[in-house]
C-alpha cells in the first residue's frame, strides 16, 4: 500500500465526516495488528504492537498515539502528521487530545453489519470505555461503521486502477487454466498449478489459498459453497467451474468462469446445461440493470433473484453481490436479501465509485455447477463491467 | 495446523472449563476469518465467511453453526463433531443448541488484557447479545479470555516440539547471518538476504516481514523498539543486533543475538559494551531464576528489572517476557510491570508447560544496542531454556 493512497483516503474520510455527524473519528484502537489485521490498515499504514489510537479530526488533522516501541516505524511511514509515544498507557495522551479537540461526536469503528468496518475487538472497546470513564468524552462515543464502509466503498481512481489490474491478471490466469484442462486432471492438480503460477508472478490471493481457486468438476459432492478442491478427475460431460481471486498492489479481484467438456458426438452442451447458463447470464444482466446510485443493496439482489426463480431454479442461498476492494469481501452495501446474516448491509444505498462483485451460481444435477462472477463499477449513469464478462458457455475441447 | 493438535487442544480446553466456571464456551463467534485471523483458529481448524459459532461443552461435545456455504469445508476438516448449516441467520440453531445444553455460564472469548484471547469484535458481540435477547441465555454470558489464555498457555508436548523446531531453524539462521556480516553491508541488505533464505526454506516469519529481522548496526537512529532496517552500513566499532522470529508448522520463535565488530587493534569490546552485555545477561539470569509456577508475571519482570537498575542502566520501557506459541506474542501471562498497556496480564500466574520469550535490551551510547532474547519452558521444577542461550558477546571478525 502506498503512502499516497493512505493519505488520499484519510483526506477523503475527513471530507465525509460531517455527513456522518462526526467531529472526530478514532479510525483504529487496536493492538498486535501484525497478528490480526486491522481492517483499515490501509489508512493506518503500519502495524503496531501495543494499544494504539489513530485519530482523525474533521478538519483533516491526524494524530497517532502509540507505544514507545512503535513510534519509530509509524513516524517513518509519514502518514500520521503527529505521532505521540507513551510508555505505561495511552490513557493520558488520548484524554489530553480529546480535551484539546472537544468533539461532540466521537466515532469508533464497529459495525454489526459489515466485517470490514468492525475494526475494534470487544476487549479494546471495553478498554476505551474504561479510559474515558469519568470524562465528558465517554458519552460521546458513536458507531462509525457506516462511516468506515462509506470510505472503503467510494473508490478513488487509483483504487479502481489497482482493482482493474488485479482483474486483468485474473483473466490471464483463466486463459492459462484452460490450457491445462484435459480429461483425467484432478481439481487439486489445477489448484496446485495455479498456486505455482501465482507465486512465480509474485501475486497474492484474495482469500485463503486452500480455497483459491475453488475448482468444481462435474456433479457437486457437497452443497455449493466455499469448498476445497478434491480428487475428482475431469471427464467428458462435466461442467468445469473455477472461482478465483488475486491480489495485486493491495487490491483484490473475485471472478468465476465456467466451461463444459463435450462428450463424444456432442457439438454443444446438453439442454439442461445451456438453460442453466442462460439463466445465470440473465440473473447477472438483471442485477446489473438495477445496480445504480440510490438503490438499496437488497433491491439489486431482488432483481437478480427474481429472474432465477422465473427461470425455474431454486432460490439462491447467497447474496447476488458484495463490494470488492482491499479484500474480496470488502465493506459497504451487500447486494443481498435482508437476511440476518448480512445484518443491515443490504439496506445501504449504492454510491458512485462503488465496486462490486456480482455473481450467480446454479447447479445442474448430473453435470455440476454453472457459476459466473464479474466486477462492476458504479457511476452516476449506472454500472459498467470492469471485467470482460463471460457471455457464452465455453466448450472444450476447443475446435481448431 | 494438524487436525490432531486441534482436537487435542479442544479436549484440553474441555478439561479446564470447570476450573474457569464454564459449562459452555463459545470458542469463536466471528465472520470473514480469512480476512482477519481468528486468534483461536488453531482450535477451529478452518476459516469461515459468514457469522459462525463454535461451541464447546464441558463434557467435550463440539458443535459448529456455520453458513450453508461454509458447511462443506468445515465438515471436511473433521474437527467439530457436529456441523449445523444455516441460510438466513445463525439465530435459530444457536438458541436451540443453548436450550438443549442449558448452560449456567456461557464463556465468550474476549479480554481487555490479552490480544490473543480477545477473539470477538465489538460488532459481533452486539450481534450475539441481540440473538440472545429475551432468552434466559442473555444473562449468562461471561468473559472467557482467561480460559482462552490458559488453553493457549499450557502447551502440549506436540506444541513444545513445534516451537523447538522453529527455534532450531532460527539458530541456524543466526549462523548464516554471521557469514554475511562485513563492514559495508547495510541493515536492509541483511534483511533482504534473510528473506531469500527463509523463502527458499519454505518457512514463515513470526511477525511482519518488514520488521523481521530487525537489524541494528551501531548507534541507534531512533528510540529502541520495533523498527525497519535502514541504510546504515556496518563499520568497525558497531554493535550488531538482530531480532528475528520464524514460524514452522504453525508455531513461532522469537530470538535476539548480539555481535560486536572489533576496531583495528582491539582484541575485545570496549568496557562500556562489555558492561552492557554482562548486565543484559544478568537480567536474563535473574528473570529465569524467578520464572516458576505460581509466580505472577510482574514478579518475574521485577526480578529482572531490578538487576538492570542496580547495574546503573535506565529502567527498560518494555516487559521482560511474553508467551510464545502460535505467534511470537502469544496469550497468557505477560512477564511485565503492571502498566495499563499490559492490562491485567502481568497478574496472571505462571503455569507448568508455559513457554516464554525472555529478553533484555540495553543501549550503549556511541556503540548501539545489546539485545538478548531466549525461549524458556516452565515445568514444576522451574524454567529451562528451549534455545541455546548466548552467554558471551560474539566478536567479529572471528579469529581463525
Amino acid at each position: 500500500m502506498t503512502t499516497k493512497i493512505s493519505k488520499a483516503k484519510l483526506e477523503q474520510a475527513a471530507a465525509l465526516m460531517p455527513q456522518h455527524g462526526l467531529d472526530c473519528w478514532i479510525v483504529s484502537f487496536a493492538r498486535e495488528t501484525g497478528n490480526r489485521q486491522e481492517p483499515l490498515e490501509y489508512l493506518i499504514g503500519s502495524t503496531i504492537t501495543w494499544p494504539s489510537a489513530f485519530l482523525l479530526h474533521r478538519d483533516g488533522r491526524t494524530v497517532a498515539i502509540v507505544g514507545s516501541g512503535d513510534v519509530g516505524h509509524v513516524r517513518d511511514r509519514g502518514i500520521w502528521s503527529e505521532v505521540r509515544g507513551y510508555v505505561a498507557s495511552p490513557r493520558e495522551e488520548l484524554v489530553k487530545l480529546l480535551d484539546e479537540w472537544r468533539p461532540e461526536k466521537i466515532g469508533v469503528t464497529w459495525s454489526e453489519d459489515d466485517d470490514t468496518s468492525d475494526g475494534i475487538t470487544h476487549g479494546m472497546y471495553r478498554m476505551l470505555e474504561s479510559i474515558l470513564e469519568g470524562t465528558p468524552h465517554a458519552e460521546r462515543l458513536v458507531a462509525a461503521g457506516r462511516m468506515a464502509g462509506d470510505v472503503r466503498g467510494r473508490k478513488l481512481p487509483d483504487e479502481v486502477e489497482a482493482i482493474h489490474s488485479a482483474i486483468a491478471a485474473t483473466e490471464d490466469l483463466f486463459k492459462r487454466i484452460e490450457t491445462i484442462l484435459r480429461p483425467g486432471i484432478t481439481e487439486k492438480e489445477v489448484q496446485e498449478q495455479v498456486h505455482r503460477w501465482v507465486r512465480e508472478a509474485g501475486l497474492g490471493f484474495s482469500w485463503e489459498d486452500d480455497m483459491n481457486p475453488i475448482v468444481d468438476f462435474g456433479p457437486l459432492r457437497a452443497p455449493m459453497g466455499h469448498s476445497y478442491p478434491g480428487d475428482t478427475a475431469l471427464a467428458p460431460g462435466h461442467l468445469i467451474h473455477v472461482d478465483v481471486g488475486l491480489r495485486r498492489d493491495g487490491y483484490a479481484s473475485d471472478l468465476q468462469r465456467t466451461w463444459y467438456w463435450l462428450r463424444d458426438g456432442e457439438t454443444e452442451a446438453p439442454e439442461a446445461v445451456r438453460k442453466a447458463f442462460e439463466a445465470t447470464r440473465a440473473a447477472l444482466d438483471a442485477g446489473m440493470a438495477a445496480l445504480r446510485p440510490g438503490q438499496a443493496g437488497h433491491q439489486v439482489d431482488a432483481a437478480s433473484r427474481a429472474t432465477v426463480i422465473e427461470n425455474g431454479f431454486p432460490e439462491p442461498p447467497f447474496a447476488f453481490g458484495h463490494p470488492v476492494g482491499q479484500v474480496a469481501h470488502d465493506g459497504g452495501a451487500t447486494l443481498g436479501p435482508r437476511w440476518e446474516r448480512y445484518g443491515k448491509s443490504p439496506d445501504v444505498l449504492i454510491q458512485p465509485d462503488n465496486v462490486f462483485a456480482v455473481e450467480m451460481d446454479l447447479e445442474v444435477p448430473g453435470y455440476g455447477l454453472v457459476g459466473l462472477e464479474e466486477e462492476a463499477l458504479v457511476s452516476e449513469a449506472g454500472a459498467q463491467y470492469l471485467s470482460n464478462p463471460q457471455r457464452e458457455l465455453w466448450l472444450l475441447p476447443r475446435r481448431s
